[in-house]
């Protein structure tokens, strides 16, 4: 699986002390960004070629300030125009969080999506992982 | 179901020009206070009783700035000591977003779950919603 | 002053379980979309018509979670292609922090500043304040 | 001056297409956590030993998604119980933005400012920059 490395931010901490539910999000959004290149190796924001469906999130253990955290991220599921990205959140050795993301290859000028090019579906297949 | 209403923030777009998916889980979040007086009538931060488990979200439509959003919020699923959110998100009279929130009745100091007290339950059961 | 009224919401505490600094300039530009209407009625994205220069912003109490802020808005400096908007925002009754923020008129096809025009520089002289 | 490397995160940015201006302050804060560990080795969330008094950011060139900024962080001034976080933002070896952060040596429990202790105001005085 890929790997991003955060430190927690201090502003993504809320008054229970621990990180916000309402962070990860992003963080997953930010390790995505191996996945963009693929489709986008420019990151243009003109035609940019993807559109997320549904995220789901499952919360395991609290995450703390102080510690940095690891974001993997594999490919779990490659269909026709769509497929699902699925991602874990490490702290200190233990598994904080996992989540699943349907993104869908879309053309933003038509408002439709679009079978993912030959080219692309090879590189997303090597990242596709069973673990999730 | 509840209601609240926001204008969407200039700084919740992205260089998509459409509000980020990042930001509907604190929208979801700030729509469930009235759920969190019910347990927690002066929202003291002291022995904060919720913990979040999981979340998922469905994109519908894209929200963008300009146009006030309503966030509708309801009870799914009512267990002993967890439950099911439900929400929507609105944007000029169109559903945009679904959300599924599980939140657990929770002791910070025992890092335990605990049932849901019959008071509590009672309230909760009255915004139980069959549309989700 | 014009005057908005937002709830603290949760994930924009931090785990001095107050307000993050870091949100006060996102509320202070949610706050200032009347002057975005001044110079661009319909909120439209082609054409966006200012650039932020700069803010400055004072922190004068704490601001904490469970009660409704108000942020009020002023121009207190107006010039030929700039002005200066002065916001506060309240609690409870009490001043707890002030902005100073430097906007321009400005082209971003050109990349260039522009004059205010004179209908717009009418309404921005009416929301003038000198308690700032 | 310290430096700290960010990528820019895709929600970071707004509708212009850019990175939007309420981003800044949190990235500053990111890159202040030395500071912090000057006063708190261990980051510790019991008696955080500091508040933020002002902030002012000054934004010079537009910053984009697609490339790295580098934060880098020295001290602009020094006084009894309080200093001054000079702060610059580069992307693409264009200064992008400064920032000037007044924070105070603070007792959360006493709600007082305290006096700097010596170890730590060396460790600061190490940090002086004569370029802001």
């Amino acid at each position: 699986m890929l790997s991003e490395h955060f430190n927690v931010r201090f502003y993504e901490t809320d008054a229970l002390q621990h990180v916000s539910n309402t962070v990860l999000v992003g963080w997953f959004e930010a390790a995505r960004e191996p996945l963009f290149k693929i489709f986008n190796p420019q990151l243009s924001l003109t035609n940019w070629p993807l559109i997320l469906a549904s995220y789901k999130v499952d919360f395991i253990a609290q995450i703390f300030y102080g510690s940095e955290v690891e974001v993997k991220t594999g490919i779990s599921r490659l269909g026709n125009s769509s497929f699902e990205v699925y991602q874990q959140v490490w702290q200190n050795d233990k598994l904080c969080a996992e989540g699943h993301t349907t993104m869908v290859h879309f053309d933003y000028q038509t408002q439709k999506s679009a079978a993912i090019p030959a080219t692309i579906r090879q590189q997303l297949q090597a990242l596709i992982t069973t673990n999730s």
